[in-house]
């Protein structure tokens, strides 16, 4: 398949990526179904609960399988289990953590991931001084134990909490260590090879696209700081 | 306009969502061409660094205005200097952090975010332990003054850097206070009045996403740990 040529398909499945990042939002939803203990939903309201269109719902889900019982909708317990397996949150993902800053310790201690299958099992830094130092239990690693303790541990993501500055050496290391996927929180675009996964959380970019919302309301009149008693 | 009712277009412009994030991508794409000394770029160029066709980047742009120039391209500094006044990141933005834990820290210490107009100009959290203690030369200040700093500091945007429980309420306080922008870290979809922008950085769906990715390339065959050496 041809990768990297469009920002709009995942490029392992043609999949939109719109109807990948919405598998994880309905996961969510039918989390909390569960813990309200609703045992069946319609794509209406699932729908209603991500501000989608039902036609959408049973768009995205078709994609992945046949999920719906007429005359009933999803059973909420069943989707969640199949969401969960085709996004491979069903099974544990030994992760590495690069960079134990104040973002890599924020991360460390984030209850979102470790619920959904991501298991930090080793912390690793470049800073000298930092090495040996724990942080919430985890011994941080130097870099030169990577390649070692991937195999060890059978690490198969990498969350890359480094300054843009050190990112593309890092991710070259997690590379070489046998690594396969990476969650990048540098501002920066990774170059690895075809077949290793980059994600990348770029917060600057969120704050702009946030900036040119608020931008485009005001109609581009005022400075942000005049136009408060809009 | 219809608000929320898509996910894939900006209800304030009808511009395709993708098309304004790929504007910061094409801003830090240009800010790199321009420290390196390049003075006009094509399509094609463009398009390359971004993993697009040409056409493509003609398209983006087109939504937003006519900055080509037949035989030439683009020139470098003018496209930037509209492609900030576009997404509004030629102004300053004066931002409040909700949230003064490690995650916190990691946004008030990131360097990218001073660089494209946003200023942390004041740092809040409900923790009463931590109120009026430094961090990074902030002073924390309490929930209770966010409304009167707000009107002082007139202050447009929030980033918040709260845990899920407290996110619902803290976004009410912040709209209150008369903040327009939401950059919400929590993991959990907020409730806010259609005036207000909210922006997600939702890292543990991310991370759902880099696991679907390595998930659909191994075909669902084994098990993240069995299959390291495939």
């Amino acid at each position: 398949m041809s990768r990297g040529k469009s920002n709009s398909y995942s490029s392992e499945t043609g999949t939109p990526k719109a109807a990948v990042e919405r598998l994880s939002l309905y996961l969510r939803e039918l989390e909390a179904l569960l813990e309200s203990g609703q045992k069946t939903i319609s794509s209406h309201q699932l729908g209603q609960a991500l501000k989608i269109t039902d036609a959408q719902v049973r768009k995205d889900l078709a994609y992945f399988g046949q999920f719906g019982y007429p005359g009933i909708g999803y059973r909420v317990e069943e989707l969640r289990e199949s969401l969960r397996a085709v996004l491979g949150t069903d099974k544990v993902w030994p992760t590495a953590l690069v960079g134990a800053g104040n973002l890599g310790r924020a991360l460390l201690g984030y209850r979102g991931f470790a619920g959904r299958g991501f298991q930090v099992t080793a912390v690793f830094d470049g800073d000298a001084e930092m090495v040996g130092k724990k942080v919430l239990g985890h011994e941080i690693h130097p870099m030169e134990d990577l390649s070692r303790i991937a195999d060890e541990k059978g690490l198969v993501l990498a969350i890359l909490a480094v300054p843009a500055a050190a990112a593309e050496e890092v991710a070259s290391k997690v590379v070489q260590a046998g690594i396969v996927g990476i969650l990048n929180f540098a501002p920066t675009q990774l170059k690895v090879p075809d077949e290793v996964s980059v994600i990348s959380v770029d917060m600057a970019l969120r704050l702009e696209q946030l900036a040119f919302q608020v931008n485009q309301r005001r109609g581009h009149v005022a400075s942000p700081s005049e136009s408060k008693d809009e």
